[in-house]
């Protein structure tokens, strides 16, 4: 199975965690299950078998042929797409068949506090030009890359060292309730450019003043593909670091954000690992104690592979279009796959 | 060919210049024409047509059959197999048949002040096993995964912001001679760590005193999959920060680097892509930049594609095993591949 002829069996603790919110890229990404979910010929997405099991439902929409799903290429642009798309979407909420969709937001639902309409542009690259868009909930049900800004704030104790700010998301959340969370994060929506949403994010989630915003430094992103009950989660987070004053302490604006607490470097490996973390933030922690030289080559045996697993190459990775050789399979009605001879 | 849909086909310097650092993995990975190098079952590596001409003269040492090279399977161990490799790679030296080896270090010509042997280890993966060890010379030959360490010297300068240091490779280097270099770096031998390197290197390359290599922060590392003529680079690096005193200058002691220079922040994308610049040192700079928010997603449009092109994954690049299908093909012998119905 493995070409690893390493004598050593001893896992980390951060190399356990990289694999586990990259499940999807590691084990998940060559299996049959997931069909090619494509728009205008190109790929922007996987769709599951309880996916694929609703899609059936709506072949107006998605047109399912054995060896992928079309989004229907008569639609002609890209508000009539995503009309259609949110149709179907709604349909299936109502029927509360997909967990996914609980998260829904309608303007309705929209605070005070947040005037972006949560929807997601869907493209095959970041600088592409965009297909359609989409409810921020429905984005893991089509497998489709979702971006997002997450902010380092960190501080260098004199007596403690290096030390992170973390926040625990509050209770009322519709993703990951409860857990602790980098400092600031958010999703790029639609309209919205990458500074502008760190900047918003910044305000809202921990009231960071513009005086202090200033020091923020761009450095780098982070790329993973998850998969949990949800959906599919291929992400890539554009991370900046922000080093506080010492006396600095985040206050939550948006009531998103049930406290704060600061952590020192050491400390941190044992809090992203734990289950109280969200997973899917992890990675962006793990990004920074490298480049702060924290987890590096002398501590860490698996220390390539760990960076390799930071920045999962997500741009390229769908690959498929019409003219890919389609498998002589058929999708049965619970959405699963079969060959025709096993039939 | 491509499923790019951008519409603005501009290119960025940085981005031509990262697509040139790897223009192995862009377009010659898949190619038909390099066939897989196993050692005891396991692919170590890629032999190009003009490598393979040579190695068909030394059958009791390199297997060639037609999906593959297979370093000979009787060799019983470590040593054996190092000194069956080095008697060939010198019997082909001897014929000048390949520029790569015009830099055989034999012990005759070692410095002074470098006791190492100027040899790498031969794995699957950098935490693996080593099946022999081969001239550093040698290994573009054979597409052997390389390891290096590279330290950014920077500082903060009051007028001119960030800075990075440089250096001018001697014009008695083997390889990139005169080139514009990082400030420090080299290659990881046998028998020598990560760190033991770096500040081996620092002191021989830039007399860095130990008062300031104490503040030496490992940053995470880069790869890339390069070919020159020469050979095949697949590199990683071991990249270090350190941030320098505005009154230090980098003073050579082995003779190996001509001059140093301090460039600031906004010219060193002009530098690092001139042809004046080691092509193979160019990932560090960029990695370097992008970290500390000199190249960010508000500057590129291609961000998050030279993001991936400074981390391409290599440790897992090589899969092929005795049991990989064999296309049915046969090695001519000017060592190029063709299919039977070819001929």
């Amino acid at each position: 199975m493995s070409f690893e002829n390493n004598a050593d069996m001893s896992v980390s603790q951060v190399f356990k965690l990289a694999e586990k919110f990259n499940c999807f890229y590691l084990t998940g990404l060559k299996s049959p299950d997931y069909k090619p979910f494509l728009v205008e010929g190109f790929q922007v997405g996987l769709i599951r078998p309880d996916v694929m099991k609703q899609l059936l439902k709506y072949p107006e929409v998605f047109c399912v042929s054995s060896g992928y799903v079309e989004l229907n290429p008569a639609f002609r642009d890209y508000e009539e797409r995503s009309t259609q798309v949110e149709r179907v979407l709604k349909a299936i909420r109502a029927e509360n068949a997909l967990i996914a969709l609980k998260g829904w937001r309608d303007e309705a639902s929209i605070s005070l506090f947040k005037f972006n309409n949560h929807c997601y542009e869907v493209k095959t690259e970041f600088a592409s030009k965009s297909f359609f868009k989409i409810d921020r909930s429905a984005v893991c049900l089509f497998g489709i890359k979702s971006y997002g800004v997450s902010i380092n704030g960190y501080t260098n104790h004199p007596a403690k060292g290096l030390c992170l700010w973390f926040q625990k998301r509050s209770a009322t959340k519709q993703t990951w309730p409860g857990k602790w969370d980098n400092m600031v994060g958010g999703g790029v929506s639609v309209g919205q450019g990458v500074l502008e949403t760190v900047h918003k994010e910044a305000m809202e989630e921990a009231s960071v003043p513009q005086s202090l915003l200033k020091n923020l430094i761009s450095a780098g992103c982070v790329s993973f593909f998850f998969e949990s009950e949800r959906g599919l989660f291929p992400n890539t987070e554009f991370v900046f670091d922000l080093e506080l004053p010492l006396d600095y302490v985040p206050r939550n604006a948006d009531g998103e954000v049930e406290t704060f607490e600061m952590v020192s470097a050491d400390a941190c490996i044992d809090k992203i690992a734990s289950p109280e973390f969200k997973t899917t933030s992890a990675p962006i922690t793990v990004d920074f104690l490298i480049r702060h030289g924290i987890i590096t080559a002398e501590n860490e045996k698996d220390f390539l592979k760990i960076v390799e697993l930071v920045h999962v190459p997500l741009q390229r990775i769908y690959k498929r279009n019409r003219d890919t050789p389609i498998v002589n399979n058929i999708i049965k009605e619970n959405g699963t796959s079969a060959t025709l001879k096993n039939m």
